[in-house]
């Protein structure tokens, strides 16, 4: 091991200044997603610290979805991702920092207000897939599996359809825990009576955004929170759907 | 450069592999914020990949705040932190991939909340220090960093006092961009009357609190925003306070 790469590893300070120096320079340069980074050799020269230090950098930001590394390819500004909250947000209730409880209070929070963009804002387009998400969940109503994929992609199309990047990402964010817990609690902890109530408090959402009518649209949303944080605290655990 | 040191450049999947094993381990060992992880070397080990590897993926995770990596000490499991988040934010900002106006939107959402949780659950020792800030802004009005920084803890403080830490640090990572926009705004196009106004609605938020009145804290939170975004759209532009 090179004596640069050594340093790496106790050189917290060293990362930390040129990531600072990258973002800078996204910043100063007036770059876009997808515009290309200077190169490993370039920055290690202008920034007078090693190549291990900008790759370890690199591999920092890239973890941040602040940019995109690919292999044998110039670095790239990257696109908002809802991959770094979503790390953030299992890690926290993984270690018990916060309960499935607190993050559905988050989640119902923001999904009050997408409801509400969703019916202001969304395309005819967007109308229709959200739509269509809301009847594939009926469709596949025991198949656990794919009719969480259709809930999942239901509450991001909505968020996607406020056309505001930032809610679309943090809702995006809860979307692996989701995907993870629900199959589960439809399985073993979901009466005949509960899903069919899941399921038309879906389709509702789905029409009042269709329909343009945004108080219908966050009531809609509510009630579906009622029920399932109701159910969540019935089952005293991890019920997520 | 040693070619595992080489290897780790276009090797994404390599370190994203080591990722999951360390999150998984996290999990498995049902480790809290606080507890030590494995040195890099018994995780080289036992995952079978160079130091190298194992360096790139700390690092990673540690700029996602899942782990701390200190000097000369083991690696340990990290409390949720708004430092992922934040760089997120700071980076759509700069790309132009969100607005101001859209950040906005999202803090309203999301502390028109903290509002009603921190008015249901804040201890006395936390009512008392969100009054104290909002004193300290009137007490600085002509001081706008100082002024700011109480301003920026006010809301840190009531989003603490919700006492959901995922609230509270989505909330927080808004801070450095307020930090960075409010000192300016506020002395370039702010008048007397709008600082009078600011501080009053600050006033009133705290005041609500400590009364445990949660209607009256998110009406209070409401008119705050609304106040600022209006000043915000007058301004055309990062008008942030």
């Amino acid at each position: 091991m090179s004596p640069s790469t050594k340093s790496v590893t106790g050189a917290g300070t060293l990362v930390r200044q040129a990531m600072d120096a990258v973002t800078e320079h996204i910043r100063r340069a007036r770059l876009k997603a997808g515009d290309e980074l200077p190169s490993e050799a370039e920055l290690a020269q202008s920034l007078k610290v090693s190549r291990a230090v900008i790759r370890e950098t690199f591999g920092a930001l890239a973890a941040l979805r602040v940019i995109d590394v690919g292999n044998g390819r110039k670095a790239r500004v990257a696109v908002l991702d809802s991959s770094p909250l979503a790390s953030a947000l299992d890690h926290a209730v993984n270690t018990e920092q916060v309960t499935v409880a607190q993050v559905w209070d988050v989640r119902r929070t923001l999904e009050r207000r997408t409801a509400v963009l969703a019916a202001q804002y969304r395309t005819d387009e967007e109308a229709a897939q959200i739509l269509a998400h809301a009847e594939a969940m009926k469709q596949f109503r025991d198949d656990f599996g794919r009719m969480t994929k259709h809930d999942i992609a239901l509450h991001e199309a909505i968020a996607a359809a406020s056309h505001n990047l930032l809610f679309a990402q943090i809702v995006a964010s809860f979307s692996p825990q989701i995907n993870e817990a629900v199959p589960t609690a439809w399985r073993t902890r979901t009466t005949e009576r509960q899903r069919s109530t899941i399921l038309r408090r879906h389709l509702a959402i789905a029409q009042a955004i269709a329909a343009r009518d945004p108080v219908a649209a966050e009531k809609a949303m509510d009630l579906h929170f009622d029920d399932s944080i109701k159910r969540l605290l019935d089952a005293g655990a991890g019920q997520l759907t």
